[in-house]
Formats: C-alpha cells, structure tokens, sequence
C-alpha cells in the first residue's frame, strides 16, 4: 500500500488505514509505504534516465529500493488524494521513477496481476461525472498505467464528496479493503 | 515560460527555445522558468499548508518567488513531456504548490488571462487520439486547471509523434510562438 499525503491526520491516511485494516481482517498482510514520511525523492533527474530509452540502464539506488518493496509483493494498492484531477507529485514521481521502461514495460510487464487505487475527492461523485473527470482519471490512471503495464486486474475506486462526508469515505474505503 | 525536462538537450527544451525565439520576434518579451536546473522543490509539504483550506496562510518562501515571477509576467506557457498522460512530477508538484487556493482559486482567478501548455508526445495523434488520452489531457489540464483557476484564454497544444518527428515538433512549437 502506497500512501501519499502531507498530513499523518488527514483523510487519506484514515482512508488507507482502514483499507489496510479490512484487507488483514481478510487474510492479507499489508506494508505500508507513506511517500511523505519516508521523504521520497518524485523528482526524475538525468542520472535517472541518461537514456530514457534503454531498457538495460542501472536504476538509481532509491528506485532500486523501491522495486524490490514492489516485488517483495503481490499487489499495489495507491491511495492518495486528487490534486487537479491527477496525483500529488510524490505519487506522480514515484510512478515516473520506478515503473520505469524495463521494469513495468518495454519488454516486461508490472510484476503485480492487481494494482488498484485509492482516490479521495473532495468533489461529490454527480459534480466529478458531471465535469468527465471520472473519465479523465480512469483514462490517465486505469488506461493510460495500470493497463499500459499490463496490470491484468486494474481497479480505480474514487472515494467521492471527502469535504462533506469524511465518514462516507473512510467506510467506503473500509469496504474495498473487505473486497480486496 | 515555465520548462521542464531533466535533461538540457531534450526535446522539450527545443521546443521551448523555438516557442521563445517566434514570440520574441513576434515583440514578445520571454522570461523562462528552468524548474529541473533551477532544483524546484515540487513536494507539497505540511509547512506549505497546515490548513489548505485556508485562504489566508503565508506561503512558503519557493512559492512566493514563483508567485512574484509569474505576477510580473502577462501570461505562462508551460512547455513539458506529457509523461503517464499527466506533467512531470517537478510540474506538476509546482502547480500544486504555486498555484495555491487563495492565490490561483478560491475567491480570485490565476493573475493571467493567456495560459497555455505545450506538451510534448511521444505517441502519434492518431494512437492518441484512438486511446482517448486527448481527452484526458484537455478534461485534466485545460477544464480542471486552467478553467478552473479562472483562465479566460487556455489552451492545451499537444506536439505528438516525438519519438518519430523530432524536427515537426519543433517546428510546431516555433507556429506556436508566432501565433502567441
């Protein structure tokens, strides 16, 4: 589990907790990464990527660790909060950095079957579909990643109306992680 | 113009000079945010937002300078590689950070009338297009940033088919800055 949000109180930590509660209920054992706390670097410098385009480059050591959490799994499960209808840079950075080409594409696929996020939207479901940016985050994320990477079993649940009911998204969050 | 691309000689920052040489000689003055060189912090972090509800908070001194660099400018350009169907994490984590609630929305608009983006893609437009990923892009960028913030003249120009056309994409860039 992939958590990603500045403050240990907020919403989205509640939500993953609960998430991950429900899912050990369930049998599963969870490890948690907080990108925050951990103070992960999202930033994907030159000596990233000298040749973005070669698949046998060696990985930074960070990215490395990261892959290896990654493989030490058997399934993802990012939860974070929508900033501008997309992920808080530690989360986007994160994506750019370790599913990397050669990792989880070009040539191989993510090594995890399921991959689902977890995302908190302060809007109400009816005003997120209403705008299509259901369909902007189903497109960028399910689409244009998980389904990319060849992520057999990709799931994007958004936990809609956080501004107005903290209470209703926790629940919610609770359930998928029964489901999971 | 706001650029970001780790490496110096990519494509993106081609794009960038052949944009600021047409608007220059089009009697445009050019000032160019560097975010990679100029080390943007882009984690949005406690510090930036013990309450990000709040409208009233002072911001962080990085955010403030870029705040002061974009009121002293008449309109921004953000010239990036569409990476993941979204910004670069250093993008987009200085949108999340700069362009605060109280400062961009939140009882007033972005300080600019013209914002544009240039975003440079690998794909064809046609397997753009066919994926459905124009739609994420203009639904995320152009409908929840731009528009969202009170832009009047947004604009999202997507220069496809990098990996094929490197020269028609920088040769678009330069039409672009012509018509700016």
């Amino acid at each position: 589990m992939v958590v990603a949000h500045p403050r240990q109180g907020s919403l989205t930590h509640r939500a993953a907790a609960a998430f991950a509660r429900a899912a050990v209920a369930g049998g599963h054992e969870v490890e948690t990464a907080d990108l925050m706390a951990e103070g992960f670097d999202p930033v994907l410098r030159v000596a990233d990527a000298p040749d973005w385009a070669d698949p046998t480059k060696p990985w930074a050591a960070d990215v490395l660790a990261e892959m290896v959490r990654i493989e030490r799994n058997a399934a993802t499960v990012l939860v974070f909060p929508v900033w501008w209808w997309s992920m808080p840079a530690v989360l986007k950075g994160w994506i750019d950095r370790v599913w990397a080409n050669g990792w989880a594409y070009g040539g191989r696929n993510h090594p995890h079957a399921r991959v689902w996020a977890l995302a908190v939207v302060g809007a109400s479901a009816a005003a997120t579909a209403e705008g299509g940016f259901d369909r902007v985050l189903e497109g960028q994320i399910v689409d244009g990643i998980f389904r990319f990477c060849g992520v057999a079993e990709p799931r994007l649940a958004l936990l809609c109306d956080a501004a107005a009911d903290a209470e209703g998204v926790v629940a919610e969050a609770a359930r998928l992680g029964a489901a999971f």
